[in-house]
């Protein structure tokens, strides 16, 4: 709301300045700083809205064990207006709870839970609702079916409180489950190119094999990225924190909402890897009644037990929850985005950030084809694809963990320059929690230990990928020299023939054999090379 | 709140998945992701602390017509913890708005106030008060006095609903007038170096001469950064805004709460620029009554006028309320910080962003000195010092619009290498908002009138500095020129003596005098060069 002051008025005390003291929602400060929703500039506006509502499509199929089939429709409305629909299969949303969940920032199923989903925020659709609204006063109409019901409404965001207003409410026909949000949206444009919607369903696409995307742009051109896995997704596992990943917060908190009579089975069932041993361990260095009630947990009990518990040995947290992409599917998605020559592909074993969550690094190297951007003969640029739990990341590069980890690796040591060669780099971050820099989730936090994992992924790759093109630039010097000897045989199978009266034939075969098996080891080292390639 | 749900649980359903949902405080929202309020990192996170509570206190007093004296004291206070004190003699904060102004986040005075200020967003200080708390379990301690009261009491945030918990209250003997606060945070350490707490300070020292800071570091060393300008500062001035700069949502919220009882009359008192012959203007192009109540202006009325204001000329919005730091400012501050060898400042017209928010750009170039960062013998990077309402911005430089700029100028057409040459830049955006890319405020939205408008002044004082070095090269050329020729002038003085049987002193006089005449315009030009350099 905005509040313009008598420029007029007294000046100088704390009284005066404080009359003007107000609390303010968080949509009132989204309202007024959109940008850092990723509402910057027209074509990154609709980027967004189409990355929030298939992300959260995506997220519901997977939680309801559903394979997704959705469908995305872009119509212009205007100067710089569009509609935007985006249609799932997925299990809906419950009429009660409509309101809440797209149209009040802040508000979700998956703020603080412990498993590996696209959304975490509770953000990103009432973003949606909140960008329709301001810039085109219209409401986004919703019809949802689940299991028990099936509606329509029209929803929009009182931003001076945060709470949803849900107008023309009323029951539908159902047909098959699945969430339907369609909004006209001011301060957007459609736009082809790198940073586009159709390059970011492409992506979703190319690494949601089990998902089945159809997209009608403006021009009523349609695209369907088919399915090509019919495997439903493994459902997203809640896992519980390890000690490690905790703070002294978290432990007082943990308790605070604990059932448990005693700490030491307070401990055994919040968090992952404390066992009866363990708690045994932990009694010997840890100097607090381990008997007494989990709510009588004070804060210097708790920084007791996180300095404890950075003194034992912990098996590593489980990972097994965490969803990646796997070799193959990332090879698949290169070659279908770049058909690139040679492919390096890493996936290490997960690591920890902060201290706890668990994260897994997946990349690779493409290198030839079209990976790599063009910018002039023998000039390219190298692009990076981001990917953070499969979800695209197109924007805000710069502050980007991935960014800072290629920039980090000293390329020039695998002969590879980003420069001069047609490279194209692709990282996978998969973790139950993404520590993104931004509301906007464009990028990922450059934290030390999350930046150094990807530097020696990339490294990893890098070696591989110097390893063939030493190879093939042996194999090319090999082959060359034995064209080169080739040429002479016929000529020397003459004269040995004439010097020493034998047939010309056999001499020739005999020797195109010896020069052959000279350089047969580097010619069967091309066709392994070629068999690493993916088809 | 942690809440670990049951991993056996039936899964599929809407109701199923729904029951998991919640709302959340914005500030169990940032505890969680405390990296997007600048919180990542040991070193940042001190000097985020330090940031926002600095910044307020130069607000305060630049509110209040009062010259800042502020004293930062770091103290270490364990493993990773730090106790940090800032004092100010400001205006104080009264006792009724303490526990909103500090344990509260989106609560103040400058959420949507139209002038330029430091802050802007309300989160700063609350967000100090909340890491404290996640980090030490400890509230901050805060001592204040304002004209009417005296008071010292603790502050911790309720992250569940962000209501401020406010303890040992008690009021104190009155001092001068003025807020200290301080508190123990962990997850923090004291660095030297570009990016820490007193470069930091000094930083803000050099861009707000007006102010005096006192500085005592955790090995109690004391730094006083001396107040050099005695004038108290201009108080920051409440704008209308400009129509250009308007949404259509704005529009409907001034309505809303607008007591006048005609639309002209509205537009011309909630608005800068509209004048009776800019509403008679308006009439004849936009299809509305301006005679009735602004409370009946709906979202298609509110889109005429956005559209209407776009087809009048307007005088451009008044930026005589922006605070810049002017020319001498500028030299003054890089001098003391570089002491360069040359500086090219430059200060274009104010410009507008979003349609119609005033900002101004200065920026400068300084080369040699101790400008640029060495690397190694002849190879330099350029170093870049952003400012955005005379706040250095120390953090996420790859997002920031002042990076891309300097990006974008092709350096190369002025002869300037930023690999090769001790080159340093200087930006300072001044507006009544400045659009951060996050809420942490460490980087300028990469908005195209922006990075255009950088770009700009950065040409333009490359331009000047490209001047500057052809210059300084040919006067070196006709410097080298002028001492091989009078090399030779005593020799041929003395032949010349011989052959006309003059007196060689005069010979020699005359022809030095006359060398020298063809190479007084370079000499003079050197002084003149010289004439710019700042001692």
């Amino acid at each position: 709301m905005p509040s313009i002051n008598n420029p007029n008025e007294a000046t100088g005390s704390a009284d005066s300045i404080f009359n003007k003291f107000k609390e303010h929602s968080i949509s009132e400060f989204f309202k007024k700083n959109k940008q850092m929703l990723g509402y910057s500039g027209l074509a990154h506006s609709m980027v967004t809205i189409v990355h929030e509502y298939v992300t959260n499509s995506l997220d519901a199929c997977e939680e309801a064990g559903i394979l997704p089939d959705i469908t995305v429709v872009i119509k212009e409305a205007g100067d710089s207006k569009y509609e935007i629909l985006v249609e799932d299969n997925g299990p809906g949303i419950p009429k009660k709870y409509i309101g809440k969940a797209l149209a009040t920032i802040l508000a979700g199923t998956k703020f603080n839970s412990y498993k590996q989903q696209r959304g975490q925020q509770g953000i990103g659709a009432a973003g949606c609702t909140l960008f329709s609204s301001i810039t085109t006063g219209k409401p986004i109409h919703i019809q949802s079916t689940t299991l028990n019901e099936s509606y329509e409404c029209d929803l929009s965001i009182n931003t001076l409180d945060n709470t949803p207003i849900i107008s023309n409410m009323h029951d539908t026909e159902p047909k098959h489950t699945g969430l339907t949000v369609a909004g006209i949206f001011g301060e957007v444009k459609y736009e082809n190119g790198d940073r586009g919607v159709y390059e970011y369903l492409k992506r979703t696409a190319l690494v949601n094999p089990h998902c089945q995307i159809t997209f009608i742009d403006p021009k009523l051109e349609r695209y369907i990225f088919t399915r090509s896995v019919n495997a439903i997704p493994k459902r997203p596992k809640e896992v519980k924190p390890h000690p490690l990943g905790l703070s002294i917060n978290d432990i007082i908190e943990f308790s605070q909402v604990s059932q448990e009579k005693k700490i030491s089975t307070f401990l055994q069932n919040s968090f992952t890897r404390i066992s009866p041993k363990k708690i045994e361990e932990l009694k010997k260095i840890c100097d607090i009644d381990f008997d007494k009630p989990p709510s009588e947990i004070n804060w210097d009990d708790a920084e007791k037990l996180i300095n404890s518990f950075k003194k034992i040995d912990w098996i590593a947290p489980d990972a097994s929850s965490l969803n990646i992409l796997g070799e193959s599917q990332i090879r698949a998605t290169i070659s279908n985005i770049l058909n690139p020559e040679h492919i390096s592909v890493v996936e290490r074993k997960p690591k920890v950030f902060y201290g706890g969550i668990p994260f897994i690094i997946e990349s690779a190297i493409a290198i030839g084809g079209n990976a790599g951007k063009k910018m002039e003969e023998n000039d390219y640029t190298s692009n990076i694809m981001r990917f953070a739990n499969k979800v695209p990341l197109l924007f805000d590069a710069g502050s980007c963990a991935i960014t800072e980890a290629v920039k980090k690796v000293s390329w020039k040591r695998y002969n590879i320059d980003l420069e001069k060669q047609p490279i194209s780099i692709m990282v996978n971050m998969s973790s139950i929690y993404i520590p993104y820099s931004g509301v906007g989730k464009e990028s990922i936090q450059q934290d030390q230990s999350i930046v150094n994992e990807i530097k020696f992924t990339l490294m990893d790759c890098a070696r591989e990928m110097h390893h063939y093109l030493k190879n093939k630039e042996m194999d090319k010097i090999e082959m060359s020299k034995y064209k080169s000897i080739m040429k002479y045989v016929d000529h020397l199978s003459s004269d040995l023939s004439f010097i020493t009266d034998m047939d010309k034939n056999m001499i020739k075969e005999k020797l195109s054999k010896l020069i052959e098996s000279h350089y047969i080891k580097g010619k069967g080292k091309e066709d392994d090379a070629s068999g690493e390639q993916v088809s």
